[in-house]
């Protein structure tokens, strides 16, 4: 990416748009779905389901991400990670992803070159690649990011399959970001690991079509917490969700942590957000796929429940509220 | 949209993600190629060309549009109209919109809906819908709208494929736009049709299919400015493109716009941004499309020409620069 032209280039402004595009995309290996990549009116990526899976997520400096907390690099990992856990909650493999970017005119290249090669590093993961974009002055940074997927043949699993007597189920880590955020609110910059895991969560990508092919009836990721959004399956299927305790594992690194900071290790997990697990139900009589684990059960009527009661400070995340 | 409920949210904040999201998507006619629609981790597409064509563009509050120029409506119309015109600038005809907004918490919800009215009715008129989207909190009003278009058989038309004795064509109004913006600069309201233009471009969404089905070699929408755009395609293409004096027409209405303002009429559609005309180039032994006209020819070497000559002024419009 540094070519001497590039090196001098010390602001988005001087870069200009053409130059920032040139930087976040030359030189980098698109994979095969992506039949006609950056530089033209439109990307063309493969389809070869006959359908497309599609998702966009949009990240604001100061509202999802601060730079004094993670580095450029990190917030890009996230950007993307986000998107790509919505695909693999409809049990969809990623094709491509699309970056609009906003950024003031006295942004640093580097910053450009540093949320560009996070981006590039998480979707790599998973197997993909950025496809196409657009780069924008804007008065604070902003991330938007359109994630495409194939179903393979899938049928997509939506929220709203779930039926009384499944089994619920989460691959994944839960209230490991949560415990980050706590940490980093104190002012500190350890433990790592719960640190590391708020700033870039680590999503299951592979157990999402891995569940939608083990038959799957309803299945979302963790990105507003565990009750939250099982909430959310259990409105979409007209069902209740009654997650038991004894289920509910707990890390001795969370416990370690909490009790540090004198919190609840168990509300992290059963509510901490940002961690993009996976939560599906399946049918009681299914062995559960490799890296899914119990957690409760779907029941008739409504709402979700902790050990048959109502569990308080579980309404997640919601913007401008 | 108008609910006892939600006439009574004033604002963004007090509406809520979710309830914004309802007042976005309830009660609007989805489109055949909308498999799943808003409301799940991801929308689901119909990709029946096994390629999906993917495209996405910032459109951010003071940068892009201004509230005191355009209304709401107009710029919802506005910020899907120039994705729209990506999808037929390859060839394509649109399958789904996924929307990003960032908007302040005392945003008026009134200009939430204003804005996704405005998006309706310019998708409708291309014979789509708003699929799926994400709404967050944000300092300046932002959105990013990310096109899907389908191919239905044909090649792409790429910027790249534009060969020495081609003829160039234009479909589409040319200068209107910057005529609209050099009497919004001044301070009036009207002409309507030049003012109306600026706000609202008007893409010829069928001619970028009717291109592709007759030849076309090379394609882009103008964005920049018509000769700022065949530069893209003449660098893209590796060809000199010259444009005819003569064959450009200077609608009367600009004429008179311009001689009102002491300003050049041809110099708007020669460099004018924002009309989202779409401009081709095609085999010379080959009839033009409906609704196409040539506007000059492709030469050997580099570098875009009237009249054989240079012409100042059409590096176009860049971002921070």
């Amino acid at each position: 990416m540094a070519s001497d032209t590039s090196a001098q280039e010390k602001t988005v402004s001087e870069a200009g748009e053409f130059g920032l595009i040139h930087r976040v995309t030359s030189g980098r290996p698109q994979p095969p779905s992506t039949l006609l990549g950056p530089g033209d009116d439109a990307a063309v990526l493969a389809a070869p389901d006959g359908r497309v899976v599609a998702t966009t997520d949009v990240l604001v400096e100061q509202v999802h991400f601060r730079f004094d907390w993670s580095s450029p690099h990190q917030v890009g990992r996230k950007a993307v990670a986000v998107n790509l856990s919505d695909l693999a909650a409809m049990g969809a493999v990623p094709t491509g992803l699309l970056v609009g970017m906003g950024a003031p005119p006295e942004t640093a290249t580097g910053v450009v070159d540093d949320l560009a090669a996070g981006m590039w590093e998480e979707a790599q993961r998973a197997g993909t690649g950025l496809a196409g974009g657009d780069m924008v002055g804007a008065p604070v940074l902003t991330l938007s990011i359109t994630a495409l997927g194939d179903l393979q043949g899938r049928t997509p699993v939506t929220r709203g399959g779930a039926r009384p007597g499944d089994v619920v189920a989460v691959a994944g880590r839960l209230g490991w970001a949560a415990a980050g955020l706590a940490v980093l609110g104190r002012g500190f910059r350890s433990p790592v690991a719960v640190v590391g895991a708020q700033r870039v969560p680590e999503p299951p990508y592979a157990a999402g079509p891995a569940a939608a092919d083990a038959g799957a009836t309803a299945m979302i990721d963790t990105s507003d917490g565990l009750l939250a959004d099982l909430a959310h399956i259990a409105e979409a299927s007209q069902v209740s969700i009654d997650v038991r305790s004894e289920l509910v594992e707990v890390p001795q690194r969370l416990t370690e942590v909490a009790s540090a900071l004198g919190a609840d290790a168990r509300h992290w997990v059963l509510t901490g957000g940002e961690d993009q697990a996976l939560v599906a139900t399946f049918p009681p009589d299914l062995p559960l796929p490799e890296g899914w684990r119990a957690l409760g059960e779907v029941g008739e009527g409504t709402g979700v429940t902790v050990d048959g009661a109502g569990y308080e400070g579980s309404a997640g995340w919601e913007h401008w509220r």
